[in-house]
């Protein structure tokens, strides 16, 4: 995009910069941190709530998606939902979104979202995806309770070509209400995602939106972590609009949802102990949503599959 | 109006100077065209968006009216849904939306919807409307896929008093993105013009919003433009608030939903093929929402007529 | 709150500024009042709206609230719904929105509400919330068909410490579309009252949101009044996010929703009737959402209780 409102590490700043005016209403804390760098913690040492994970969830998809959350009376036990919705869906929730940076160093694990991964470029995925941003400043979202280590931000500040002080890291673990509000905010994102593991030409994918119930967060990681995702798996529904072959959008449509991997049927949590904690032997079909319309805007189809399953969130987000 | 405000035509420079800023990122083009007026392209040789749409449909609505795209988990197949509201729903709606305007000319054919009408006052609709704008710009949306020629920015601007580099005029074809949400964002706009056909006064109509699904965008011109209708005809929900006698709110209500048609019952498209083409031989009372809310403010009576089709849906919207 | 953008009053001004630069747009009426103070009728005299309502109730919130209108199919006969939300719900409801100033005097009767109550601490729940504003103006709503009399604008200006020229008072009777906007827009702020008055700490609740039908205006004050109490006492849910122990949590669930009051099971007005006007002779447990959720975020666990009374509604709200 060479358009200047549309580089996403700005975007990002301005939302930064007004969740850090508005820090003692959105119950989060601003510090400065190594080298500098300015650290907002949203739900760790701190409160937080669910306005503060609208913001990072915008933040998250470098402006260019709608995060808003509402009363869906059609969603039974889990009326509170969180909707998103882009017009970029590519750039908004692969280019950015995706906790796909790998920013784990001794003794501390996190997986960088966010448009700072817009500008490192250190992904595998930016193969495919060509967009680079411009920007003096960068943003990044932590799904953790601690700050990064002054390693972690040397790390960013070369990968980015930013100076340490522009650089912005936002945190908030899995257990706090931030934190659960801007993960289940990947709902679109996770279904992106998946069409890319299905090889379905991102480029095609011009428009989408998602909804997903808002989970309580729950004190203990596994718990808290099991319950975002089965918010996606088990209560996600996401619309794409694809260009391209009606067979193709067909195709998507059947193996998207959730439903299609052979790990649905129990509570993630338990997938997870299954597994004995090895998250890659998790079929990686399974992260996507449970409800898929896919519309195929070159021959005006639209394909469903999938459906939301009720007694899978009862079991899970009680 | 008088309030500086209030101008639907700055109201509307506003949010396409916006667009033109967000170009790249609502996949929208912009060039300039005859006599030096401002041509932006949102669906016809570009891809654009839903959010392309929905900025068009607030500058169809003078700025007078909400427009957003939300999941309805009540509508069963179709729940990504557009909703509208205006607390001036006549002057947004009949003043500004009304695609009333004829600017065709040999071989172009456009009906003008926006703003740019309430400054021409060109067109009977106008007798009832007493409301003239004021502005040294004019904003004009087309649903067709070729920009305006020559002589159509010279009629607009001869009319409007408009200098014709301060007229933008928007396009997107109804097989577009960016097309059907606009035109499917004249659900409340639909109900306005039925209840002015119907001789209810138009003084009385005081607020208004209403909700229609979103349709495929569909490749075929007839197909397009009979989902478009058919996702209000047979989708689409209303509620007016009115004042005036009870029993005028209760007879607009049994009156205005589509059931009260002659030819309700059939996909637009098969109503379309039945008449030859000819759009003057279909009832005009057709073209209305579904299901119809009235509610007489000075007598606290709410009426309700009508009813969402999802069969029909079924049949137009697949 | 310390930080600038946090003020009540300032941010309730933001908004007045805006409705009054709209105000024929929003059709109100904007003028000067006793020693100078603006006031804003709403609804008396004028017809107003529901954007004016949406717009009163964000001011009745200090501007740490969202209110919105949309549309609700799983809400049966009354799609058309209010939902507001507040990452800040005990400053916003308790200490601004909450009509618990009198402000009457002879021949006057009005409760105050909105952000001027946080300046002026008169009130006995002040006692429980310390917070208090800081600002050169304040803004209050007012329930009533009559502007504030010169005594009400001595006494405010007095209490607030605030010159009388930097005096808002918007003004819209219960009759009102305006008027019945920002009173159904109370659904979350009865259930933050009902629970401080089954004493729950108030610093446990951290998050919340609710939603309720937008019932037809009526012209009658009583019917009017019934009908707004009805809205939520029969068709109101919401969510609170608390902190400390699940049990309190799960008591606050059962206590809170109206079911629980000995008064309910039968429209507002008629329990008006048979307590022959007599207000402090209904259960004050009855002013609280029909549906009522509260999620205990440090255990993770979600009670539910209660339901809506879709009946009610229909006996109540026609």
């Amino acid at each position: 995009m060479k358009d200047g409102s549309a580089f996403l590490n700005d975007n990002a700043l301005s939302i930064a910069d007004a969740m850090v005016r508005d820090a003692e209403r959105l119950r989060i804390a601003v510090s400065v941190g190594p080298s500098g760098a300015r650290l907002i913690d949203a739900g760790a040492r701190v409160t937080g709530g669910i306005e503060a994970g609208i913001r990072i969830a915008e933040i998250c998809m470098g402006g260019l998606g709608s995060v808003a959350a509402s009363f869906n009376q059609g969603a039974e036990k889990w009326p509170y939902t969180i909707e998103v919705r882009s017009s970029q869906p590519v750039l908004a929730c692969l280019g950015s979104q995706y906790a796909g940076w790998n920013l784990s160093t001794e003794g501390y694990f996190a997986m960088g979202s966010g448009p700072g991964r817009a500008l490192a470029h250190a992904e595998p995925l930016h193969k495919t995806l060509t967009y680079r941003d411009q920007s003096s400043s960068a943003v990044l979202v932590l799904e953790t309770a601690e700050p990064p280590p002054p390693k972690v931000v040397e790390k960013v500040a070369k990968a980015t070509g930013v100076q340490p002080q522009n650089l912005t890291f936002i945190y908030a673990p899995t257990q706090s209400l931030a934190g659960s509000v801007q993960i289940v905010a990947r709902v679109l994102e996770v279904a992106l995602h998946k069409a890319h593991e299905l090889k379905f030409p991102l480029d095609d994918i011009v428009d989408g939106a998602g909804s997903a119930p808002i989970p309580a967060p729950h004190p203990d990681f596994l718990a808290a972590m099991g319950r975002t995702n089965d918010a996606i798996i088990y209560g996600g529904t996401v619309q794409l609009f694809v260009r391209g072959e009606a067979d193709a959008a067909h195709e998507l449509a059947e193996k998207l949802p959730s439903r299609a991997s052979r790990d649905y049927g129990e509570p993630f949590r338990e997938v997870f102990k299954r597994v004995k904690g090895d998250f890659y032997a998790i079929d990686p079909h399974l992260f996507s949503p449970a409800e898929v319309i896919v519309t195929a805007i070159d021959y005006g189809e639209t394909f469903r599959a999938g459906g939301r399953d009720f007694g899978m969130l009862e079991r899970s987000l009680g």
